[in-house]
Formats: structure tokens, C-alpha cells, sequence
């Protein structure tokens, strides 16, 4: 938990320990029990904060998270192209899965394997925005709609299902991969 | 469950339940009371055939999901090629999921993202041979060894992740527009 998100108190703690958690255990693995001792939060802030249960807290952890990959995915577009911000992505999340033993994966990933209905519409709705992004971009470059959103799919499909592999496998070998076949699929379309 | 299943005895049941229950609910919430319900074996027999509980009955699931699908993946590519398996797999992915109401996913990527770590290694061991079998087709088809690999990694990353994708938006629209861009790309690498 960064020193911002205790600032903002037992509900963003609480919200942040649901993200942590879900991408290292998933979401049927992550009790309320588990949420409150991550966060410290006391004990009673739970259901005062989210009088929904698990269900509420879940979504929102969902949103939470895929708004920040969201926010992080658009600003680094606008800095270094669609091509870059693969390779940024793959770059951070192998430092990630090295530094933290290949445990934390993706938090929409979990949401949308989850037994949580609205965590995992959410989650649809987020891997949704997620392709939009790229395919904004790539529409900008002179790339025709529907092709940018097939490239988009498929860009935010193979990153995902690729740190799965690499979480499965202990290895970055499978993000380093693909990221070297997108950013050679992406170079041909878009220069 | 097939009638072939059940012939095989209890062993082979709870087997292919434990596999469709982390196909639904992924492997944390997949208990050997569900095991046992959902394949009608007898109470006793479940410590019987997996004495190392359930970490081995997780292990064995992957490793009969994983060839089972090794198995097919080899059989399809040498009827029709690569780009007509990816195809495909989509087309069968497509139909499951719609007659499933999208529930079930992959029970490969379940223990690769699951909480028992030899189920999580086998799940590792998978990918890497789904990887080698399309890698040696596009070998043979004079695809350089390097290349064959990392198009191999983006073949089964993409489609895994399109998987995820699906389940979480209830729609094949993201493994629709990735089959799209495989063919393509992999149209253009071999022809």
C-alpha cells in the first residue's frame, strides 16, 4: 500500500488490498478476512464502507484498478505511440513478475475469471476500453477503424494470455515474445 | 462427463469433474466435496485415488486437460495446417462458450493462475508445449526456428487472452477479431 492510498483512508485502503490480493490469489480466494488484515483497516469499516459484501467491494476493486490501467495506458500513448507503450507495458510487468516471484498477475484478468457477475462485466467492460485505446491511436495513425480494433483485441489479448504464461511459467520468456512479434506486426501497419 | 469417462471408473470421473470446475470457478474454489458431487464418486474414494490430496488431483486434471489438448492441437495442424487450426479452435471455443453461457474457460490457464504450485507448473509445461507444436509446423512450413517460436507464443498468448476477454464480456467479438489478425499474419509468414 503506497503512503497516498493510507492518506485516503480505510475505504482506498481497503479497495487497494482487494486489488493486490485478487491478482495474486484471484477473486474466490480473497475473503473479507484476508481484505481487512492486508489493510489494517478495523474491523467494522468493512461492511460500513461496503454494506454490498464481497460483491460490492470486488466491482470496485475492478474499477479502481482498470481505470488506473486506463489512465497509465492513454498517457503513455500520447508519450511514445502504440508500439512504445507495448513495450513499456511488457518492460514494467517484467520487472514486476521478477521482483514479486511471479505471483501478481493482471487484477481484470481475475475479475473476469471470477465468480463475481458484476466484477466480471465490469472486467468485460474494462479489456472493452482497454482495446479502444489502442485503437484510437492506431485510427489516428491513418489505420482503418475496424482494422484498429482487431489489432487492438488483438494487442490486449496476447499481452494478457501472455503474462498468464509467464506467471504459469516463472519466465518473462513468453511477454518478451510476443512483445517482439507486436512490435514488428504494429511497425508494418502503422509507418 | 462421457459415457467413456464413466466406464473408466471413479478415478477418471472425478478427473474430468475437477477439470470442468476449474474451467467454471478456477482452482481455488474447486473443493473435493464439488469433486465429488459433481462426478458421483463414492465418498472414500476420493483419498483413495489422490492421497496426496487435492494439490494431486489438481496436478492430474492439468496434466489430462493439457494433453488432451496437446493431442488435438497436433492432430488439427497436421489435417490443416496452422492458420486452419487457429481458426478452428475459435470456431469450437465460439460455440462452447455461447451453448455455456460463457462460463467455462480454460482449465490450462485456471492452474497456471491457481493456488497449488505444482498445478501451476504443469499449467507452465502446457503452454510451452502448445508453443513447440504450432513452432514446429511453421518450422516445417520454413518459418526460421526463432521466429516459429515467438509466433508460436503469440498464437497461443493471443488466443488465451481473447478467451479471457470473451468470458468477461460474454461475447465472442474479442476471439472473432483475433482469429482475423492470426490469419493474416500468419497467412502472410508461411505463404
Amino acid at each position: 500500500m503506497s503512503a497516498t492510498e493510507r492518506r485516503e483512508g480505510p475505504r482506498a485502503a481497503m479497495t487497494a488490498s482487494a486489488i493486490a490480493l485478487m491478482r495474486e490469489r484471484g477473486v474466490a480466494a480473497t475473503s473479507f478476512r484476508d481484505v481487512l488484515e492486508h489493510s489494517g483497516a478495523p474491523r467494522g469499516s468493512i461492511y460500513h464502507h461496503f454494506p454490498g459484501g464481497k460483491a460490492q467491494l470486488v466491482e470496485e476493486a475492478t474499477e479502481t484498478a482498470a481505470a488506473r490501467i486506463e489512465r497509465a495506458l492513454t498517457a503513455q500513448i500520447h508519450g511514445v505511440g502504440v508500439v512504445g507503450t507495448v513495450r513499456a507495458i511488457v518492460d514494467q510487468w517484467r520487472d514486476d513478475l521478477v521482483a514479486g516471484g511471479f505471483v501478481a498477475g493482471c487484477p481484470v484478468v481475475a475479475a473476469g475469471l471470477g465468480p463475481e457477475p458484476r466484477a466480471r462485466a465490469r472486467a468485460g467492460a474494462a479489456f472493452g476500453a482497454f482495446v479502444e485505446v489502442i485503437a484510437r491511436s492506431l485510427a489516428a495513425e491513418g489505420v482503418p477503424e475496424q482494422r484498429a480494433r482487431s489489432l487492438g483485441n488483438l494487442v490486449i489479448g496476447a499481452l494478457e494470455g501472455a503474462l498468464v504464461m509467464a506467471q504459469a511459467q516463472r519466465s518473462p520468456a513468453p511477454l518478451d515474445a510476443v512483445v517482439g512479434e507486436l512490435e514488428v506486426l504494429l511497425g508494418s501497419v502503422v509507418e
